[in-house]
This record gives C-alpha cells, sequence and structure tokens, in this order.
C-alpha cells in the first residue's frame, strides 16, 4: 500500500493527485489489473472528474454546497456536513490498471474532495493484477 | 479488460448491461474473485439497481433531476450537472464473482446511467480473481 | 465469499458491521490486498464513516430523508425512496488489506446502511490479494 500525503488549503475543495497515483502504478509494475485510491478520513472523499476546465470543480464544489439540507448539524464538532457529503461522495475509487498505466478515460482525473478543510491528508493506494 | 460499446437514446437514461458484464466475466473463467465495472467518462455512471418494476429506474432518473440544486452551472459545454451526477453516483461499481457467475442479489442489474446524451458509451469490465 | 447476516429495527438505520468484516479478513489469511464489501440488495447500501460520535450517524439519516426530492414515487411498492438513496451511497465499498488487517483510518467504521427496514440483510465480503 502505497501512502500519499497532501494539503488542503480550503474548508472545501478539489486536489488533483492523479501524477501521485500514475506514479503508485508505475512503481507496482503491474501490467494489468485495478488500482484501488481511498482516503482514511471521514470528512473527505475521492472521485474522478473533468480535469479540462477549471470551472467544473467549482461547480461540484457548488452543487455539494448547495443540496445540503437546512438539518440541524449538532455533532459537537460541527462539521457533519463534512460527514455527509462524504458519503454520498464515497470514501475510494477504484480505476482499472491497462498496458501498466492508470487506466482513464480522455477527461477524468482522481481527486481528493475536501469537506472540512484546511488539512493534511493521507490518500492510500492499492494496485492488484488481475 | 474488456470494453463494451452502447449507445443511449435520451439526454439521462438507465442502460442495462448485465447481460454483457455476464458474458465478459463467463470469458474470464474465474470462479471467486470480483468485477469491476467502469466508464471512462465524466457525464455518466454506473449503479446497481432493480431490474423488476421498471417504475423504479424512472423514480431515480425523476429523483436525480429534483435533487439538482438551483446553482448556476457556467461550464462552458452546458453540462455540469451531468458532472456533478456522476459525481455523486459514481464511476464504477465492483460486484463478487462467485462459482464463476457475476454474484448479483435476485434484484440487481447494473445499469449505466447516461447523464448527457444520447451518445455512444464505453463500459470497461475488468475480473479479478481471489 | 463469506455471507455476514445482520438484522435491522427500524426502516433507516445504520449498523455497524465493522467486526464481522476484521474476522473475515483475519480468516482469509491475506497480508495485503483489498476488501470488498456489498449488499445483494436494492434497498440498503454500504458506507464508511465516523464510529466515535453516534450523533454523526443520526446526521446522516436525517439528512438522506432531508434531500429526498418530493417527487412521486409510483412504484407499487411504495419504497422507490429507499432505491434511489441506495443509488446516491452505493451497495459496496471497498477497503485496504495492510499487514493482515482491515485498514480502516482513525476514525472509520463501516456500516450497512438499512433503507427499507426492518428486514434480515445479507452482506457479502471477498478479500483478494495484492
Amino acid at each position: 500500500m502505497d501512502v500519499i500525503e497532501v494539503s488542503s488549503q480550503r474548508r472545501r475543495q478539489l486536489v488533483d493527485v492523479t501524477t501521485f497515483v500514475q506514479e503508485a502504478v508505475a512503481a507496482s509494475g503491474m501490467a494489468e489489473g485495478i488500482c484501488h485510491v481511498a482516503v482514511p478520513h471521514t470528512t473527505a472523499a475521492v472521485l474522478l472528474n473533468e480535469n479540462a476546465d477549471p470551472s467544473v470543480g467549482e461547480h461540484i464544489l457548488n452543487a455539494l454546497a448547495a443540496i445540503l439540507p437546512a438539518v440541524s448539524w449538532r455533532h459537537s464538532e460541527g462539521n457533519s456536513d463534512a460527514h455527509f457529503l462524504s458519503t454520498l461522495v464515497g470514501h475510494s475509487v477504484t480505476v482499472p490498471i491497462n498496458a501498466g498505466e492508470l487506466a482513464l478515460g480522455r477527461w477524468q482525473a482522481v481527486y481528493l474532495l475536501e469537506l472540512d478543510g484546511p488539512r493534511r491528508r493521507e490518500i492510500w493506494v492499492t494496485c492488484l493484477r488481475s
């Protein structure tokens, strides 16, 4: 398992971690299989989305904020919204490995979704041979 | 990695791809393991849900449309709603392989969720032995 | 594939299944890999979230209920809300196995999310070596 450390600068933020994941796949030496990318956190998530137009990322962050319901968030730490959104988006993604490379679509990039930053975060990468 | 090609006919649509995935599992010859089913797209998703009552699929599509917040979607291509919903639902599912078959529950089927169609789409299937 | 049986007591409920999953990982004897935890159901889900403060789980259940749109749910069984939320949260999670143990973060626990209980449910656990 490879551990990648990244830092966020804002409360909610998308951090592109594609290059780190690609390096972990190359270091694994695997030709075919899958790559599992996870956060060991409950107020962050991992997702794939477009890397070409930066406004897509802004829209995702704005829409996540906008769907938050007006419920009472009594959790003593005041960050239950982050726990909820991490549950909706998910703590991991799995991506194929093909011909020795992370098999992303033309527009796909791997992002850490920070939901309660700024913080230092870890990403755990596990590669499996098929 | 097996590549399945499917076409959608509407902007938002569920396309049942279970049979194609079952064929990929059979062709792999694996007895026990997992099957990873992913789209290389950022405006589509993959999900499992009920295949018996067609109204369930309609409800899912209606509810996805209904939770879209009234935010500004400034992305130049005008399809940020599709990027957002693909992030919520997810670009892949993983299903066990048991006794040489895709181990779905009694009511589960595998669907491509089209969010910005009509388009031709790919589904990437990777099987791993446990 | 290990099958875990659990029961829910309420319509919507989080059931901590971490111990059962840890036991399946220990029984597999695997040192490094991934553990896939899935439900064969279309009105339940699996998620990771915090186990320390019980109010986090309550907030997640409240927020899931609050984001349900006011659409018509015509499904004859009257549980389309459960199908929709299971699609958003997802039917499975995948967690790394590291040094022979389920590699959860400090605050992470594995939960069955019941969305149409009370019922008896199954959880299917598959471990793969990396």
